[in-house]
Order: structure tokens, then sequence, then C-alpha cells
């Protein structure tokens, strides 16, 4: 159940309430893609750098170590040892990405894994399946990512599909809820909302899966490739087609920029694996922008990435001891900066909420953003 | 200042007090290369597994990041932020296993950098040089640590050239630590002894290194490549010459049953990799024997690495989770059985320890290598 709490122009401050507790929004899902976030960090972690939501990759589990063997452990839960929501996403993202030999059906998609290229057959029934058996709080609605740009007659045809497979998967995942032996029998389904950058064909999409009473929806199918204007442009021409009264997610963005224009236009929940992946390349977040800190300028600097951060790794190490495990190829140096990366994003939407509340985001996001660019984030 | 509070045969418990606190004997030291510990951990997790003493070494921070830019950043202990003891080794180890194109004179060993091929020359006061600007806590001599099996003569010419070092060692720190900009002042040396395994050359040096009553004295040269028969040989004919009111350290041993055998022979100072790298490959150690996390049976077990363990991994996570963790190449795989193996050393020591304490030591090594032995460690 959503509550929103307060609007701000477009902007939503919500609370999401959950089978596994209440999700303050807005709010940046962790990415822990095969059940571990990426950088040595443990669900314990998760817990120190403010993770409200981790999120999980439904392809990835499915094939290792697969979704049957987590279901026998109890559930994706009680694996990570996370008892706060988890997302997984569909599959869909990954299916279309990182396979090869695919083929699209009416049915589904065939595929190859990338791991061992066993074939697989994925439609909007077993996706449900899967993450049924992964038992995670929000699972995701199978769908085509489409690319861009693509050719409008393709994008029709896929978005409907799309919404047959949502109609799908709505309707196996009241069947599997249903069942004696399902892990979690509330989980929620969000849709997603497809259509690259044709406005009109979006807000179509838009008007017939709200019409759907799912549990919350996402927009999919942007960060792939488009400008960020074009990706701005079709937020606010969609947004008013979803339903305010149900979380709004903006999957696979983005950039602490990203965010705050994205939340200023209703966006209110997040994923990205930007904070993870720059972590383990030395590129760490501060409020004051990026840095790199192979740089040869931190050889002796001994202040904390960000003097304002309390997370794990500004509260004790300096940039020159971190600079010097990436230096020496110590995986230390990928933690610690991942564990700051994610507590920055983190602590970000915390300062966005509680802006928020206090009726002042436009002047927080505008600061914010003036912050970012005196270093060029 | 060493005290010996308690004897049990020739086995010694005692506290060695340093400028960064007591130890407690015997100890493992916990071994941080390059002023990291490979698996990810930092110093905050050093203090979780109840590490005592961390143990850098020399020839791989001289070489990166060098000696003046940690001596710069305030020593090792501000760097790696760790105010308890460190022992650096002398870099001697190091310099005869790693490096190529070497030439021993009596000045000292010239040689080519692992990383970048450059020309180093490291001799007795090059050694203590570099650990006075890292601040170790406790300095190694500079020594020649000889391969076996090894010729009678070479092995002659070789000792009495590193009691020569010796000598110079002391000489050289004892000028270091009454210079004005001296990081630790009251840096602390420890001798090593050498000879292969000759008795009668070891035992000799041992005589002539004991006369120089310097602050703890080393067992080098062993675990090279011979029996463990013959190396508990060595260690019963030379502890015997070395001073009993002073640390006794067996270097770079070993597996629990090395620990425990050495113990009983006097010896009360340990380190080793073993820990961190078998950790890093799904080794881990348990109460009944060694484990191989990757073995298919533990994909649906429920249960900590040890039931009895309460370390940061056991307390949390199941062999099924990080046999998936290894699987998926996921780092957190590494650091948890990295920390649950340091863990697992450090207890061991606090138990043998405690049953020093109570008088029960030989049935406490009794019972802990029966135990061992049911799997097989
Ligand atoms: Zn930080
Ligand atoms: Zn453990």
């Amino acid at each position: 159940m959503y509550k929103l709490l307060k609007t701000c122009g477009r902007a939503k401050r919500g609370e999401f309430h959950t089978p596994h507790g209440v999700i303050q929004t807005p709010v940046f899902m962790n990415v822990g893609t095969i059940a571990a976030i990426k950088g040595a960090l443990s669900t314990e972690d998760l817990e120190r750098v403010k993770c409200q939501v981790e999120l999980s990759n439904t392809y990835h589990l499915h094939v290792r170590p697969g979704d049957e063997i987590i279901k026998k452990l109890g559930g994706l839960h009680k694996f990570m040892v996370w008892d706060k929501p988890i997302l997984t996403d569909s599959g869909g993202f990954q299916v279309f990405s990182l396979t090869t030999l695919r083929k699209i059906t009416e049915e589904g998609v065939y595929f190859s894994s990338h791991v061992d290229g066993r074939k697989i057959f994925m439609g909007p029934e077993e996706s449900m399946r899967i993450q049924s058996n992964l038992g995670s709080t929000i699972a995701m609605a199978f769908d085509e990512c489409i690319g861009i740009p693509a050719e409008r007659t393709y994008v029709e045809n896929s978005v409907a599909r799309t919404t047959r497979w949502l109609e799908r998967c709505k309707k196996e995942m009241a069947r599997l809820n249903s069942l004696d032996d399902t892990i979690n029998k509330q989980q929620m389904l969000f849709g997603i909302n497809q259509g690259a950058t044709y406005e009109d064909i979006r807000i179509e999409h838009a008007k017939r899966i709200a019409e759907m009473d799912l549990d919350g929806y996402a927009i999919g199918g942007l960060a792939v490739g488009e400008s960020h204007a074009e990706m701005y442009h079709i937020i606010e021409e969609v947004v008013p087609y979803l339903p305010q009264n149900k979380p709004t997610y903006l999957m696979g963005v983005g950039t602490p920029e990203n965010i705050l224009e994205a939340v200023e236009r209703g966006v209110d929940f997040f994923d990205c694996v930007l904070p993870s992946r720059n972590g383990r390349h030395a590129h760490v977040y501060t409020n004051a922008g990026k840095l790199n800190l192979m740089n040869a300028k931190y050889e002796l600097d001994e202040r904390p990435i960000d003097e304002t951060c309390t997370c794990p790794a500004c509260s004790r190490y300096s940039r020159a001891y971190i600079r010097h495990l990436f230096k020496a190829k110590e995986m230390l140096a990928m933690r610690l900066c991942v564990l700051h990366n994610l507590h920055f994003f983190n602590t970000m939407m915390e300062e966005i909420r509680q802006a928020m509340d206090e009726d002042r985001f436009p002047q927080y996001k505008k600061e914010k953003l003036e912050g970012f660019r005196r270093n060029g984030m």
C-alpha cells in the first residue's frame, strides 16, 4: 500500500508499505545482482550504508544458483540474510542485453545462457514463477526492453505484446500467491511502461497499464542510449498518466543529477549500478563532484573521500590510503569506495525526503546541483 | 618488555609490552602484506576478528607506495588506521623469494623490483631505515633466508654474515631511534636465527644472537621445504638456546597443528598467510577439520561454516550462500572466508592462552588435534 505523504509540484514524498516493512520514498534501491553486492559488500554492510531496498536480478539467479535452490533454502531473504524489502527485476532486461541466439514469440523469449550456453525459454509465466521462487517483496512484470532508436512499427507491436504479457504476469502471480508452498504470498507486482521515445505510444501504454491496478508502475527502456534531455522529456510526458497514488519507478537510472531531475518530475523509485561500478574503478561521489582516486594528487591527501561523510570508509580511511590500495590492486580499495558511493546515494535520498518534508526541495536540488558542478559530476 | 606469566613444560604464556599496547602470547599475527589484508579486510575488520598484531611486509611497502610516502603520512599505524602493535619483516625473505638478478655481498643484496624491474639495493641499514620510516612497533633484522636443502659451507658463511648484519641492524636502529623526526623512537628489534637444518650451526647462532640482548628472537628459514618432523626437531634443538624471557617467534608458520606443536616447544609468536590464502580459495578451518566450500555437498547446507564460531561470517551466513558466492565469483565469498579463518586462528590462540592459564594445555592440545583429524585438517 502506497501512501502519498506530500507533493512538491510533481515530486512525490511517499511511504510504501510492504510485507517486509515500510519504504520511505523517494528511494534508491541498491543493486545486488546475483544475491551479492559487487565490491565484497554483504547485507550487513547494506544496513550500515542505510539501504532500504535490495535489488536482485531474476535472470542471473535463475542461471546461478537456480531459483529452485533458493526456494529450497527458504527464499532470497533468508539466503542473503536480509529482512527488508527486495525487488527482483523480471529478467527481461538481461535476456535482451546479455544473451545470444534469441527468438521472441508471443509466448516468450528463447535464448542461451551467458554462463554455459544452455538453451532457456522465458515468458511472463516463467518470470513470475522464478520471482515467486525467489520470494522477493516486489516482482517486476516481464517485458521487452527496446533499444533506442527503434522503428515505430517495431515499437508498436512490441508494446502491444508487453501489455499482453503484463496481463499474463498478473494472472500468473495471482495463481502463485494463492499456492500453499509459495514463500511470499503477498508478493507485489509492478508493471513497466515502454514505447522507446514515441510520446504517444508511451502515453497510450501508460493509460492502458494504469487501468490494471498494479502495486506500482515503472518507466522502462530509458537510459539505453538516448540523451538526458530526451529521457527527462519522456518522463514528463508519461508521469501524468501513471497513478500518483502508486510508486513510480524509473528503471536503471542514474547519476545523482538524473535522480534529482527525475524526482522533480514525479519519480520516487530508482536503481542503478553506477555507485558500485564507479566505486570499483576508484570513482567516488562527493558533494563537490566526482573524484578519481587514482589521480596522483591524492598520493599524500590525508582527508577522507568526503569530509562531510559518515560512511565506514570516510569515518576511518584517507584518500592517500585508498589510492594506495587501488595501486596495489587490493580488493579492499573497491570495497571502501563502493561502501562510500552507496552511502552517498542513500544519504542523498534521505536529504531529498527531508527537504520535501520541510518544503524546500527546489532549493535543495538547486544547491546540490551547484555543488556537484564545482568538480563536474 | 616481555613478562613470562607461566610455563607448561617448554610452552610459554607471556605478555609483551610495546609502545602500542600489550600483546598476550602465544599470539598469531595477521598478515597485511602491503598495508591491507587480502580478501578486502580493513583494520576495522581486524578488530572484529580479535587480531592483536598486524604484520606488514617491508619489501612490498618499500616498492609501493614507498616508505618515504608512508613516513610523510605519519607512519604505518596512521596510514592503515591501526593503533595496536605492527610487526614489519625485514624485506629479506621477499628479496630472496620474489626478486630476480640478485647479488649478495657483504654490504647487502642487489636485486630488481618484482613490480617494475627497477634496481634496488637493500642491506641491514637500508632495511632498518625503511622499517623506521614505516614506524612499526617491532622491526625484524635483515637476514638471508636460506632454502632447504642447502650446502653446509654455504650455510656457515651465510649465517656468519647474517650475524654481522644483525650487529649492523642493532647499531643502525639505535641511531635511527635517537633521531628527532623518527616516528617510533621506541621501535623494537627482533633477531633471526638461521642455519637451515644443521642443528649445530643453528645452536651456535642462537647462542651468539642471544648475547646481543635484543627485544625478541625469531626462528627463520623454516617451513621452506623441510618436513614437519624436521621443523619440529629444529625448534626443539634451538629454543633452549634462545632467551626464555623474550618473545620466541617462528616465522611464517603455519597450520593450526603446526602452531600447537610449536607452542608446546616454546614458541609464542606466529604469522602465516595460510588463513587468508586458504580463505580466498574456499578452504575454511573448523574445529572438526578443514572444509572446501566449493564442494557440491554444501549446495543446500544452511549451517554456518562452523556452528561454534562467532565470527562476522558465521554469525550471519550459511555454507550454501558462501558456496554460491564462490561459484558466482563474487568477492564477498573471499571476504567472508578470510574473516572466518583469521577469527579461527585468533580464537585458537585465545584458547591456548586460556588453557595455559588453567594448567590444561596438554589436554587442550590433544583434544584440539583429535577434532581436526575428524575431517583431516
Ligand atoms: Zn564516505
Ligand atoms: Zn566463523
